[in-house]
């Protein structure tokens, strides 16, 4: 199998140079203030921020803010979805109430569902259950659906008149082909964003790849003009895909979704992009590189917490010590256990909705 | 006073020919067959239509249709607006029911109101009330407001698919620096339209008048598109404003409010535009114009609806028997009555609210 480039995932210098290019600030200086900061932070792996300093300030005051993490109901949600959900998770162990806007709007007018009502129906019956299981506390947690939320519309039609067609245009890559209601997301987009404050809430910060960044820019800006405070935001690198590359929901093949049968799943690890030696005398000899190796990266991204363990697999696949069929099973066994708890608990989060939802 | 041109208003041409560019079908053959059909369609101020045929084919089945009038809340209503007015109240005699969508979102998007809370509050406390004491049948009369409608917002993204930037650009002159609300609001606008047949009606008739053709054009092409029935329209003429022209809402010199004092209202008839003599005796031997006599053309549009006592007026003015002042003063008269009238049913209608309004 010939190598993929996966350069743009696990490339350090990218990641910096493009922060540098856009003007978002490491997040270095926060890893070590923060309070039991998951392994995602002290791996790296959040490398960036916005006015992160807020923040930190309202976690260390014991100040209530909001974490506000957007899903796209275009399909299930997949271990790409769950990087940032497990960071809304981390803010409200940090005293942070979790705000989930569901886009079924989104979904449609890009043409990633046949109809709204399809979109909606996977938010319902799919997308929501599955937000539920992964463990939010329902009394700090608010879940709505975009189009079934009448404030949302009306907080849009009010920030519309503080951006331009040029400017939006700029951001999304707008062109005459556009259909108004793409056009109109992109403010609906911030007004998910700067809901949180009109419920009270002073801080609140995104969890975000650095691809959303304009968007976030976009954002800044119209709570700039409307005197508002400016949402921070977060940055991660790439959930990879199961070939290298991102994960994302619109290429099924780069994904390990929640929905996934354990067993499925398995074999989806087992036939992922290896960093392993071409045949096993090969790996025995010049050893596997961990740093394109989906499966090592997968425990590095959320399936071994444990930084010492993490080191010992990397250094051991890494001189050829464990094989590449080793470290995918142990990969394969930590998400096998993890998607049969998860879907464990979602059969019991159909019952719990009604604790979730506002509109 | 210099003569200021108002042909745009009262030359019969202008309006044929625009007619004829836009493919607009004459209102004449319906004319005769309507039933009591009111002075404004026997006098060819309503003279063009698309699609009335499906509309007079329901008034003659006795089959509920739907007549929709938008009401932009940026100020108190006018006669320009009782225009419209006048003709869905003609229609609910025929059988229609009337909808009516407050476009708060329209006023504040383009600047008309300092914020959309101010847009909003003029729709309740000033416009509906207004709309109600024009004497609407509680049952068969709903009144939204755009933004407190989520069905509207739902629907509009739903049709939002089927036009491009470049479809809406061309109708509304939208250029880079429009914003986003407003590339919106020509899809919401859209929605009002459409809305009446997600409630079960069938056909839709628009009063309009010709400037807003593009708008009827783009509703009837999304119509299309989506297998929906496409509405149907009437044109109507402009009414004229104090001084000629067009009476409009932006230009408040131009309108007598239905909010006026029937004093105040006597006042701008009285220097309202004249088409008598520049002197009384000029007027005695040369007659006066009745055709850009503004007080003559508000007996014409709506305050003389004897045709025949119409006529007795215009040949008296034409002749110079009935001076400029008479004239002024007979349509003066009826002007404050039917102020004095309006506002004692706008009083009771604040208590009526309830019974028309729809979310």
């Amino acid at each position: 199998m010939a190598k993929i480039s996966v350069s743009d995932v696990q490339g350090e210098v990218d990641y910096e140079k493009t922060a540098k290019e856009f003007g978002i600030d490491s997040m270095h200086g926060f890893l070590k203030k923060l309070p039991d900061a998951p392994a995602m932070y002290r791996r790296g792996l959040v490398f960036g921020q916005r006015d992160f300093q807020q923040i930190y300030d309202a976690t260390k005051n014991r100040r209530k803010f909001a974490v506000l993490t957007g899903v796209n109901p275009s399909g299930s949600l997949h271990l790409g979805n769950k990087l940032f959900i497990d960071q809304a998770l981390y803010f409200q162990r940090c005293g942070a109430d979790v705000i989930i806007p569901i886009s079924n709007d989104e979904t449609y007018v890009f043409h990633k569902a046949d109809s709204l009502e399809k979109a909606t129906e996977n938010a319902v019956n799919n997308v929501i259950p599955d937000l539920i299981a992964l463990g939010f506390e329902p009394k700090r947690t608010k879940i709505f659906i975009s189009t079934k939320t009448l404030r949302i519309f009306e907080l849009a039609i009010k920030i519309s008149t503080k951006a331009t067609f040029s400017t939006v245009k700029a951001v999304f890559g707008f062109n005459n082909d556009t259909n108004p209601g793409q056009i109109f997301y992109s403010i609906v987009q911030s007004a998910h964003i700067l809901f949180p404050q009109t419920m009270g809430y002073r801080e609140t910060v995104v969890p975000i790849g650095i691809d959303q960044d304009p968007y976030m820019r976009l954002v800044r800006d119209i709570a700039d003009r409307l005197g508002m405070v400016k949402p921070s935001s977060t940055y991660h690198k790439f959930m990879p895909g199961l070939q290298g590359g991102k994960m994302s929901g619109s290429k099924p093949e780069t994904c390990i979704y929640l929905t996934d049968s354990p067993e499925a799943a398995r074999k989806k690890i087992m036939s992922a992009f290896s960093g392993g030696g071409g045949s096993l005398a090969e790996h025995r000899k010049s050893g596997g590189n961990p740093d394109v190796d989906v499966a090592f990266q997968y425990l590095r991204f959320m399936f071994e917490q444990d930084d010492k363990k993490l080191e010992e697999i990397r250094t051991s696949f890494k001189k050829g010590d464990m094989t590449s069929g080793e470290l995918k099973g142990y990969t394969a066994d930590r998400i096998e256990a993890f998607l049969r708890n998860h879907q464990k608990e979602r059969e019991k989060a159909n019952s719990k909705t009604d604790k979730f939802m506002i509109d």
